[in-house]
């Protein structure tokens, strides 16, 4: 085999779920009958890759250093929803009508793994809350340990700055991933949130 | 969401088996954690489509006019292997202990769709079963109705340049695609195929 070829099908298996078969179906694939869009898929990545960095605010993928959410002006200031990654956010936004704001942590706490507060950006957080605009901080994390772990913690940062926390309501599956929940199901429990007690 | 990422997640769906959702995972996943492996994806996808194109000997994908194995003077070419696709030659090649040549028909004889024997390179086949140095023509077409119908169409071709038309044994399963049998029984039916009688 070409050894382009097989640097292609290698290239492949960066991606989530793709192992040595399918990556070679891939390659076969594009070079077989989707030349134009396989030339589409490496000039976007590659203009992806260089443009898109992270919100200054919510940190949030974003091409501008405040992305159009957060500098949007019809968006409601009073509510801050924290998610664990990007496609947490991206499914509140299209299954849910909410209208506020978001902060994207890009993980969950994980002393193990060498991620605390820091890393999730919450020193950013505590200052957003500080700010005395955020009335209600909606916790949204995932259903596992470690995101139960994040959620206490928000919970009582948002407290310490006098902020209103909740949380999304039962109706995720436990131990299941906020990204993979039905649309209806998420929009139920998004509605249907509930205050964190202590 | 960022225009640029919208244009990406889209752009993965060029992808065989790659939905919306696999689409954003796949550009997520790589934003997030691995812009390396996706910078190298992007430029050697690039690089593959601008430099991979076909031999002009087997019709296989090749870097090179002549691809290595039919530019090899350690192959025996009085056999020829004529497969449907690049990766069922893989396939063969990884799964047996082969030694002759292919020729890759890049498709079957499909008359509704406007597939017939000069779009599967047949002209050149039989120019190349002229030559005389070919003495057993082993087809290798999948076990479908139109990968039938090519075989038949191939034995005959074979038998009028008086070359010896061979098929793979029985054990390859029925309807099946010979791209995920197995190595094990790929190796078996390929070593105990028959002579195609009339
Ligand atoms: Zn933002
Ligand atoms: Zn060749």
């Amino acid at each position: 085999m070409s050894q382009l070829l097989e640097q292609l099908i290698d290239a492949f298996r960066v991606l989530p779920g793709v192992g040595q078969k399918s990556a070679q179906r891939m390659a076969y694939h594009v070079l077989e009958r989707e030349r134009g869009g396989g030339q589409r898929l490496a000039d976007t990545l590659a203009s992806a890759i260089e443009r898109i960095g992270h919100c200054e605010r919510c940190r949030d993928f974003s091409e501008t250093p405040v992305c159009p959410v957060c500098a949007s002006a019809s968006r409601d200031a009073h509510q801050l929803c924290a998610v664990e990654s990007p496609a947490d956010r991206l499914a509140i936004e299209q299954a849910t009508g909410y209208r506020g704001l978001y902060f994207v942590l890009q993980g969950r706490l994980s002393p193990l793994d060498g991620i605390g507060p820091r890393e999730l950006g919450l020193d950013r957080l505590a200052a957003r809350l500080a700010e005395g605009e955020v009335q209600e901080l909606i916790i949204a994390t995932n259903p596992t340990v470690e995101g139960e772990a994040t959620a206490h913690y928000l919970a009582q940062l948002a407290r310490q700055h006098r902020v209103r926390p909740s949380r999304l309501a039962h109706g995720v599956p436990l131990g299941g991933e906020l990204e993979y929940v039905d649309r209806g199901t998420l929009s139920h429990a998004f509605g249907s949130r509930t205050e964190v007690q202590s």
